[in-house]
């Protein structure tokens, strides 16, 4: 039975992720996890503790799924916990598997899954962002991801690990409570009118991102686990599927489905330090090689409401 | 008068830039220095031990060079070491600044050029990469620098220091003995028969790589360290002006320059480890941003030999 690892297993995602990998031996690691969490087997600690992350790699899983971090609003704020979590716990992480592999007379390959995301990319961009563009993240967030990245493919091209980044798009529609995320308002704008919630809206609606669900995030993820990273012929780092609209659009999206009664429920509540990181984001992209490979996203963001409604709207 | 700190300030362009410096306090800091190096204050110890680099740091200086590293050769083969003094001494380096600049109460903005390579870009390559192309290593040496840059950037735009990443061509004809460097035979294939000695030539005459001299070296960096970072706009890693000869048409110029009894020097001896690094090297650039800003090498590989001779060539 493959044994997974799951950094960052008590979050929205790894939780999801958790509870589809019904054939593994699955077990959870995260600084806490939510009450009503997937059954796996928990174990607490802070993914920045080389310690910990020693003790972790010991266990020598087949698949580790590294989705540990702190969000970008608190990355931006928190400066030394931002590098330290997002990171050191990496570098930390790598060089403990490098020990396992090295005691293991090589035999010990680890395939590891890293969320990065496409705040790797920074402004100006191009109508669409191909694979080939340039990583000059203008967020802290950003430049610890992809530092991660270049970590990873490293490690992995001497064959130490075998790894893969998947540049997530933005996860919308989150289920919950609103994090600290700089992203967040655009789950909040759909999520909370569609549970009879005010929610503010701190960006003019002529803002343009990149979506996708939750469950397109999950698929991401274990399709890449399955993945034969020779075909990434050493760039280990993908940008992904995903639905490009305005905020506008994403309201008339949510008019279609829930009606105009939700969408009154949006109020304008302009933030200028969230509009300063979000104004460096990613609004577009040309994801052919993820395409090529069979990632696949929603088609509409029609599509990813009723996603939402589908898995976690809960009456 | 300025203080000024070249870390990496025994090396080849760390000598040639403190005998320019004429105006400025300058102090080297080593892991060696030349018995016969440049008369400024010496420091020695390593840049991968933090307490050292907490101690430079404390000397608070004005502006920073950091050219410290080991070269990709070594970095290739010691995966460790390259680690250690490529990435993770700049780690402690920019978290020793960011203390020194907190304790200033933000005062203190340390101006910092870090000497970078186009080892950062890696293959399947445009026929000329220009200023928008990804950052996809194959080189330890690479994925290191990159990193770098990364942290660097991110340390700047928050303004605990003020940075600033010089993507340096291979820098041709290096003086002295050949050193670690898989680019070393580069600039072998020229200084040996120069001096009337054989040189070893580990690629195919087909090899198409990008050149600029030490002197063009030096100059980027005093440039850079005058540079108003505002005008980056926050993309703080530059690809330099340099150029684009296959070893062929480097020895064609050396036939030009000193005859064909110093192309007879040049003995083929193919070497799979140094062509198998070689391949991942970038051939062509299309510099744009720093031809606008000013950055100038030499227009021909001639012109490269003929520095060599006035710089350095001893009779």
């Amino acid at each position: 039975m493959t044994t997974v690892l799951i950094l960052g297993g008590g979050g929205m995602i790894g939780q999801k992720l958790a509870r589809s990998l019904t054939t593994s031996d699955v077990t959870l690691f995260d600084i806490a996890f939510p009450p009503d969490g997937a059954p796996e087997q928990q174990i607490t600690g802070n993914i920045a503790d080389p310690a910990k992350v020693q003790a972790l790699a010991a266990r020598r899983p087949d698949v580790i799924y590294h989705l540990a971090a702190i969000v970008s609003g608190q990355a931006e704020t928190d400066f030394e916990m931002g590098w330290d979590i997002n990171m050191m716990a990496m570098w930390h992480l790598l060089n403990a598997l490098k020990a396992e592999h090295d005691a293991s007379n090589g035999t010990y390959v680890p395939k590891i899954v890293f969320t990065s995301s496409i705040a790797v990319f920074g402004a100006p961009f191009p109508e669409k962002i191909d694979d080939d563009f340039l990583t000059a993240p203008q967020t802290s967030y950003g430049a610890q991801k992809a530092g991660c990245e270049l970590m990873l493919s490293d490690f992995s091209r001497k064959g130490f690990v075998d790894g893969i980044a998947l540049r997530l798009p933005t996860i919308c529609v989150r289920p919950g409570a609103p994090n600290a995320a700089a992203s967040g308002f655009f789950s909040g704008i759909i999520r909370e009118p569609l549970n009879g919630v005010q929610a503010p809206l701190p960006v003019p609606d002529t803002v343009r991102h990149w979506h996708a669900s939750p469950r397109a995030a999950v698929g991401f993820l274990r399709k890449a686990a399955q993945l034969d990273t020779e075909v990434l012929q050493g760039r280990r780092a993908l940008n992904l599927p995903g639905i490009s609209v305005t905020v506008a659009q994403q309201i008339e999206a949510l008019r279609r489905v829930a009606g105009q009664d939700a969408v009154k429920l949006i109020q304008p509540a302009p933030d200028d330090a969230i509009m300063g990181i979000v104004r460096g984001w990613p609004q577009d992209f040309a994801p052919q090689r993820a395409q090529a490979l069979g990632f696949e996203a929603e088609d509409s963001f029609d599509e990813i409401i009723k996603v939402y409604l589908e898995d976690d709207f809960q009456k």
